[in-house]
């Protein structure tokens, strides 16, 4: 595979990451997600389907000491990843396995964190993407509730669940967390102001008993019209992307079981 | 109850309205319900939970020649209803029923457009008001998933449902609608730009297959600070409270069932 990497850099070269040329290639998406997660120093990070490693590696960019384990079916990726938390100097532990079908050192987890960036695109209908790890990584095989099982599983009560999804998707993230998470928190991401969302950045609490809330959507870039995207970036923006500027929600109220 | 009532003014004096002066007392919010209906000239409309009804006659106000059919289940809020009917000209019949047990004229109906402005306050728990008919109003009984079923019961397929909630409640109302609606929006409402959502605008097609998009919100005050509120109306807000505007979503894709 080595022959087909790239090297990209992210948050401006605070992290650097071996890519496939052809295969799924992060883009904003993982920054973003790892911008929003409310880690603090010693925590423990679970990523479902972590890819390369783009957002546990932005995520240990922002937060010191952070201990990660990352789960990736694909094999190469999985490699890669391991690869690239050396690179980063990151403790991340990455396990090639299904998240439906964790191994028992996984199982045993309870994480103050599980971060994830599941497939867009339901199973079925659409043209398939040419690679096969870039197909593996966009469309779901495993349904999205069952990412969501497996994260509230590994949760620590209290833990934080974040993630972020195609915005057309949200009803079925909700209505994957309904009963076990509260305090939800939903975190529209659109790419000019007065346009739909395109991603919904989606955050809540194992267990807690906080009301659900609709936060004003996050703009990605200014004007009304399409320029060079990197040259439009909305100040919020490029701090995230360049700056490695954490996307913080409002506070929550003080966790209740 | 008349010497108890108001005689209150909507859309800047387009229809008139006796309310209970102590009771529940119809705000902006069926006046941005009405206004999100995309109903046209000649079709039915079927609202749930009218109260002394606001949305219908605001509804009536801007799409003529509608044929409304309100339910109330208090008698004399039902009773007003008639009377607002009556004297804004609307053809509108008005039943004294609990949506779970309609009687057999309206069971018969198969409406273009449900309508509704369900209580914001789920049963148990918090303050009740001091006012009977507005803890009716304001406080469920019926449960939000029931007000649906009744909703996608009497409506046509590629029928539309419309109603405003309290954007807290989002989740319930998504599942609620789950697979009997397709083409959801959603438009979240904010006091101002960069507040949380206050109410969800919902609206969906009966049967459809179209994607869930969640808009970007609809602002009601510009500014940042606290001014007195009727002076710091939005454009668009003011055009839908005074001149009767619509409150126009995207067009969607061709209905499809």
């Amino acid at each position: 595979m080595t022959a087909d990497l790239t090297e990209d850099r992210f948050l401006n070269g605070r992290i650097t990451l071996w890519q496939p040329l052809r295969g799924y290639r992060a883009a904003m998406d993982p920054v973003f997600l790892a911008a929003a997660v409310p880690a603090q120093a010693g925590q423990t990070v679970l990523e479902l389907g972590c890819g390369a490693g783009a957002a546990s590696l932005c995520l240990h960019a922002r937060v010191p000491g952070l201990v990660i384990h990352g789960v990736e079916r694909q094999a190469d990726y999985a490699e890669l990843a391991r690869r690239n938390a050396a690179r980063n100097g990151a403790a991340m532990t990455v396990t090639e396995a299904d998240l439906t079908d964790l191994p028992p050192v996984l199982r045993g987890l309870s994480v103050d964190h599980v971060i994830a960036n599941p497939p867009y695109f339901p199973s079925g209908g659409g043209t398939a993407a040419d690679d096969p790890g870039r197909e593996t990584a966009l469309r779901e095989e495993t349904p999205l509730a069952q990412w969501l099982d497996t994260a509230f599983r590994r949760l620590r009560p209290g833990g934080f669940l974040t993630l972020i999804q195609a915005a057309d998707r949200l009803p079925e993230v909700l209505a994957a967390i309904a009963a076990r998470g509260g305090s939800t928190m939903v975190l529209p991401v659109a790419a000019r102001m007065g346009r739909p969302a395109r991603r919904v950045i989606v955050q809540c609490r194992k267990g807690a008993k906080g009301p659900f809330t609709l936060l004003a959507p996050f703009i990605l870039h200014s004007g009304d019209e399409h320029e060079r995207d990197g040259e439009s970036l909305t100040d919020e923006a490029r701090a995230i992307l360049r700056d490695a500027a954490p996307l913080a929600l409002p506070p929550r109220a003080k966790f209740r079981l």
